[in-house]
């Protein structure tokens, strides 16, 4: 029997839930000359971006930063959250508060690290969720950076 | 108490196990001009390639059979398996075998979609697994194409 789908109102609350439970999300990132590419990273929600730590000289932290926007998957395929977003990085120095609500929340210290990090921060402009087919058709939740009614 | 890394005999054991029987992979595209793209698709794992199936005129099929090439995202972040290949797309019947084989392991028939299909194959170059840190340094797989021993 296929599942009922959720309300977006449901939708909506698992997927911030999803924010703050899921430790790690697949990240996308492409060259200028069009070569895709793709990580997982640990995941922080401050409320209102999703937070990631990169080696500043990374692949995915210098195509991010030039292209300034990308697209994030979490959860297994059966429990689905994509977001689109507009991205900035900046050194981890530079908020000093965001990178230990990170460290405090990934478990991990990139300040530790020898190779200079920087965050990368996604502020949500269209967020997608569906756990199976029923969910589909009414998958998008945020639209244009508002979360839909 | 930190997990023990597994063998790179176990691991690879494990990744095609995972190729088996993971049900969607997190697939990486990438425009022309570096725009990055993400999405999951049903997975059918051939004994050599990677096969998904998803509509001819998608951003995926486009950017992939420009680009050539791209990287696949498998499992759990706390399971990861990362696969960098070759990719060919094909309409579905060119390979009516290969298709049915796909129909059979992905339980959804993209013959029966009102938009044209087309098969995506991926031909694995580079595979990367890991569940943990103690697994990191060693997480190759395979290298231009080949197992490592």
């Amino acid at each position: 029997m296929p599942a009922s789908p959720r309300s977006r109102g449901q939708r909506k609350a698992d997927t911030l839930d999803a924010f703050v439970r899921t430790p790690d999300a697949w990240i996308a990132s492409a060259s200028a000359s069009g070569d895709a590419y793709l990580v997982p990273l640990s995941l922080f929600w401050d409320g209102r971006r999703l937070v990631f730590a990169t080696p500043a000289r990374s692949r995915t932290a210098r195509d991010l930063e030039r292209a300034g926007r990308t697209r994030v998957g979490l959860g297994p395929t059966d429990d689905v959250v994509m977001v689109d977003g507009r991205v900035e990085t900046m050194p981890l120095d530079a908020d000093p508060d965001l990178t230990a609500a990170f460290v405090a929340r990934c478990g991990w210290d990139p300040r530790k690290e020898t190779d200079p990090y920087v965050l990368i921060l996604l502020t949500p402009t269209r967020i997608q969720a569906w756990r199976n087919v029923a969910e589909l058709a009414e998958r998008d939740l945020m639209l244009d950076g508002d979360w839909l009614s």
